[in-house]
């Protein structure tokens, strides 16, 4: 189980080395994503020329790949890119975005899948699930059947890929091949506001980064992403504060903070 | 004539269905855009790979294309997709930015326009009298003038594509072949933020794709544009404040703002 | 020496006169580098498509190229208009982002620089000493060595391509050829929001629009920076609420409050 304790640890690390996190990610969210990872104390870097990926990759200590306004060209760097990964032995964390909603980004995730096994997969119920291979239909599907769903969804990506799962939404849950834990912060204006998701899975890699135990790591990215959002919640009046007070608590995220918000329990 | 009540039918409607509006669109505004169709309540996706452009439009509900930042791979995916739309039958909303700047651009917005008519086209006064044929020198025109001239040059596009013509600026107009509509809100400090124009032709989209009469869908798009902006206004020392609160506003909206500060009237 | 009256006189011209600033950026902070860049009273302009590049610097007043997410297809682009502002006679501004983080980014900065000497480079220092060919090793350098040694790298930069050339940092060096001086103005959270240093680049884009002296151009710019970092820093409690503010500082700067806070010296 994850603890107030081991998150500020990891966060404490990652303010004191500024890890180089490579990303690959998609235009919308470039910005806020780069963003969010300088507030913990990261060292974001967005590159994606094929040419220079060797450079860029020996320096950093996790890459982030986000398929959100994926094409060929993009494609090419991300699969360049998790192949270096490989080669130097440092962590990939994938963010299937908007699997299952064409053949191109289900296939294209399943691919970055086959070159590198990830450290972590985050996505949606929907995301995971497509991934997975189950046919998701996004609108009419009773929300607590999809829950029990995305869950076994998740478990299966674990077993087949030996990797770590995130499911997020209004519980978050991690998932690998032994454990499996529930998330219970953030808040639900979090999804009026643009890559809040792909945010997630940066700072994912930032804590990769620091932590080799990625069930741990992962777990404890998610819970900073719902307790920031939760105090950012606190001082706002729409998405648009939201993300502002956001990036402020991210940065000023301490002990007594995490401990008296964090809400984690097994998965039942 | 528009009203509030009309334009909280359609609100409500965004906000109960969370419509798919499909943007292929300029990277500076790509996440505003996100953000604001999010605070509205509609559902953004950004794609432009070729290969999914047909999967993807299958489950959208309007397509927003902007040329802000085109070159030819981008303006290739725009014409498939505006095609691709047409099969689908949904609307298209086009946003011819900087066109009269480039031939480039002058011809891209053109060929996107004979692709497939759109329902609505939304530009500032120089942008419409340049793709109606109009040669325009951007600086030294006299206002009144240009206003004139922007109004008639509207008229005549609407006239030739049989559609709606937005034509944005201090004041909006609103132009189908029958009728016409200033809409007299918004704020001067609006035009001190980037992206706000694309902002309104995304908006544009989520309307239309809850109400079929695409001259009303137009008019209360631009219509919650201005109120929004003069609620922020209220709050903002700047045009960074302005655009934070300029998303709460969006997504606070409520019948009795919206009455209260309404002003339309007939194009006089 | 740089004055709080020539800072003003500058952006009072650049606030009458609205120069089209040229921009070819990275995809990160094409946002807030155009909202900095309106903040000011100038008119941005996106624009990468070969085909539209001479349409475009016609009526552009000053180009500024930013390689942080460059590819082969972007820098194309940036070499051709590099070659379009020479004949056009207007200033280039070049930021090496992440100069001897790869070959190719070493590479590219030297082509672009060698197409068309540009008017001012300003990079952080590992950037300024890695464009003059040291071997920079980013961590475990003593920083007072690296800012002797970057001044140094400056003053040859400077003196081997005849250009103005800013070195950023906790301390701004403008160099050239004859002169050279020090600004001590901005706040450490600044480097916790991504872009600042584009943005940068960006304003000084600007005020070599309306002020053909570059060093003095370059100066007002970078103080203006540093300045708006202070008025904002005091009203911001993290990085989110700091590039708010930042934007509202720039666009509500006035004589007072710069000749209150301009500190700027002779470099010892």
């Amino acid at each position: 189980m994850i603890s107030a304790d081991g998150i500020i640890n990891d966060l404490t690390h990652i303010r004191d080395s500024a890890p180089l996190i490579h990303n690959i990610t998609n235009f919308v969210v470039m910005q806020p994503t780069a963003n969010a990872l300088l507030a913990i104390g990261a060292s974001p870097v967005m590159a994606h020329a094929v040419g220079e990926l060797d450079d860029i990759l020996r320096h950093a200590k996790a890459l982030v790949i986000n398929i959100g306004t994926l094409d060929d060209f993009w494609l090419d760097s991300m699969r360049v890119a998790t192949k270096l990964a490989k080669q130097n032995n440092i962590p990939v964390i994938l963010d299937p975005v908007g699997v299952g909603a064409s053949i191109l980004r289900t296939e294209s995730a399943l691919s970055i899948l086959n070159a590198n096994t990830p450290a972590v997969i985050r996505g949606n119920a929907a995301e995971i699930m497509a991934l997975a291979g189950e046919v998701v239909t996004a609108k009419g599907v009773d929300s607590q059947y999809q829950s029990v769903a995305a869950f076994s969804a998740a478990a299966r990506l674990s077993q087949a890929y030996n990797c770590v799962v995130v499911v997020s939404g209004a519980q978050d849950w991690i998932v690998d091949r032994e454990n499996s834990l529930e998330l219970n912060n953030g808040v639900p204006l979090m999804t009026r506001v643009t890559g809040m998701g792909c945010t997630a899975t940066a700072l994912i890699g930032a804590f990769c980064a620091v932590n080799s135990h990625y069930f741990s790591a992962a777990a404890h990215a998610m819970s900073i992403m719902g307790i920031a959002g939760e105090v950012a919640m606190a001082r706002s009046e729409g998405p648009g504060s939201l993300q502002m007070h956001f990036m402020d608590a991210l940065y000023g995220l301490n002990q007594d903070t995490i401990a008296a918000k964090l809400r984690v329990k097994a998965c039942s």
